[in-house]
């Protein structure tokens, strides 16, 4: 017995907005469309949500049969819904996000699939709102990234400081000065300083870091100021 | 021509979440549910998305209809998908949520209507997942505020020291060291002190502040630390 029978109902959808950092330069995950309406047109990661699946679980399987990625933790960023955003049939979208070290998961992603990396500066023109998508989770990033240390989860085990700045400015677009930078970034006491120097990019070479763990998951939530013991108010 | 025919189409519906503050408790709005199941159990304001109209716009439609209230300014929370949340039908809920000052919109909210303000301290148990609905708005609430000082557009025009404390004590719930919180409070440069004060509440009196606007627009974003030059960011 249906009592909401005047209703109508509508498509939704998920879209995956994937970012990756491999070391040196911020990408997204994109791959070619493979159906109409604008096949083989780039896009992120996208499919309906079945009738017996939430819509984070087929943001999950969306992901696993386009990239082959999986256990890849996401977050929703908005609802895209504006009746004229599928030129085919009205779908509301709801769209994900995921930010991952690219390295770790180079076999998971493999050319059985059509998915490629794309250095967040060269993102062609996508189908439908997806560039606006991309500039969304963007957006969610940033201000998540202000708020916690999660860009570190985007670094390799041991790298280096420019490598975390190059990291911070692609992120959020803009030069940061290098001393304030590192002062900050010190401050936090997330580093553990090895004995080894990446000597890759200079002759005098750069002391290598790694992530204090301890500290990462004691503090969190440090980057807040203005309210006591945020830990125990935004978990 | 219906080129997705073998996709599910699902029924999709906005659920509001209205905060207020009188100048001294921090409410949610709420009403008693018109329609079956459920009928006469207390709920947020909801309804379903018109083929004719985005989320948002059903949003603020739903709102007036059930409330009065026009205007407001909301944001999303997030999507509610577990497949048996509603009994009925499976139905997808795209939470919004909006903060205002109670007094201000006491017009609006007539008898007409059979929506009331419920301390946040004492809300009922409500229909299906809604009072988890409102545990996500308040998180999101906190969030925001942690970073923006928005809690300011919940008080009256002009308002006390003590009053101020009261709200944000309300929306993290927890306690907060006066002195500690005047400080960082004054620190932002966000308070203009007046002449008179509040003897209400006790015998010496606290004095009145209004909000200086200049700098509330201004420095909308100073609460972020991290990240140099935030408003550019993340307006």
């Amino acid at each position: 017995m249906r009592k909401y029978s005047k209703q109508t109902r509508i498509l939704v959808a998920v879209d995956c907005i994937i970012f990756g950092f491999d070391g040196e330069r911020l990408k997204v995950l994109l791959i070619k469309r493979g159906f109409e309406p604008e096949k083989d047109k780039w896009s992120v990661m996208g499919g309906f949500v079945q009738p017996d699946e939430s819509p984070s679980e087929a943001a999950s399987r969306v992901l696993k049969v386009l990239t082959g990625l999986e256990n890849i933790y996401m977050e929703q960023t908005e609802v895209f819904g504006n009746i004229d955003r599928d030129p085919i049939e009205r779908t509301i979208s709801i769209g994900y996000y995921a930010f991952i070290e690219i390295n770790k998961y180079k076999t998971q992603i493999t050319d059985l699939y059509h998915a490629e990396w794309i250095d967040i500066k060269e993102i062609p023109q996508l189908i439908f709102d997806h560039n606006h998508m991309i500039d969304v989770a963007l957006k969610k990033l940033r201000y998540k990234a202000a708020l916690h240390p999660i860009l570190f989860e985007l670094l390799p085990e041991k790298f280096t400081v420019p490598q975390i700045q190059a990291l911070y400015e692609q992120v959020y677009g803009s030069e940061l000065d290098k001393r304030n930078f590192s002062r900050k970034l010190f401050s936090t006491g997330l580093l553990v300083k090895l004995q080894e120097k990446d000597k890759s990019s200079s002759k005098k070479g750069a002391f290598f870091y790694k992530l204090n763990q301890d500290s990462y998951k004691d503090n969190f939530e440090k980057f807040l100021n203005f309210i006591p013991n945020p830990q125990a108010l935004l978990s």
